[in-house]
């Protein structure tokens, strides 16, 4: 298994609308992109200072499906819609797992 | 499930045997800390400018379970004695993925 890993910070000035708005459009992307074999995505929970603020986490069969998300035009909408606007700072990692 | 992502990036003078030495002490840990429902850990494929150097994904029943794990003895170890000497940066969240 391939697994994409993408932890975002948002600016201070983000609104909870905003934020909320990238959970929501991410969870529709399975719909679309049945590349994804698995795709938690989540703001964090709270518990521990100095976090970052949402994680991504996709599995996917190989690096050329995960490529194939990662371009998608659905995801890029996403991308430039909600999380460009919001976003402070980004880490990703993608690994084989297996 | 509650899950913990941390990614993290090494130092330029991380050798590959230390880079190797913390997924090897990690993967060990599951056989230690049941708590851990599921444990992925790795170094990142390369595929990819600007990426962290390595991955951990950690799956609990809940956020209690994550605490035990944080503070396990056989997870300090190898915090303190294979990552933190060749740490850079590092990005964490915990979220619900329920």
């Amino acid at each position: 298994m391939f697994r994409h890993v993408v932890l975002l910070s948002w600016i201070e000035d983000a609104t909870e609308e905003q934020k909320a708005e990238v959970a929501k459009r991410l969870r529709d992307l399975p719909g679309v992109i049945p590349e994804l074999r698995s795709y938690l995505v989540g703001p964090d929970a709270g518990a521990t200072q100095g976090n970052f603020s949402f994680a991504v986490v996709a599995d996917f069969d190989s690096p050329e499906d995960y490529a194939i998300y990662r371009d998608h035009p659905a995801h890029r909408s996403v991308i430039d819609e909600c999380i460009a606007p919001i976003l402070a700072s980004r880490a990703a990692v993608q690994y084989h797992t297996a």
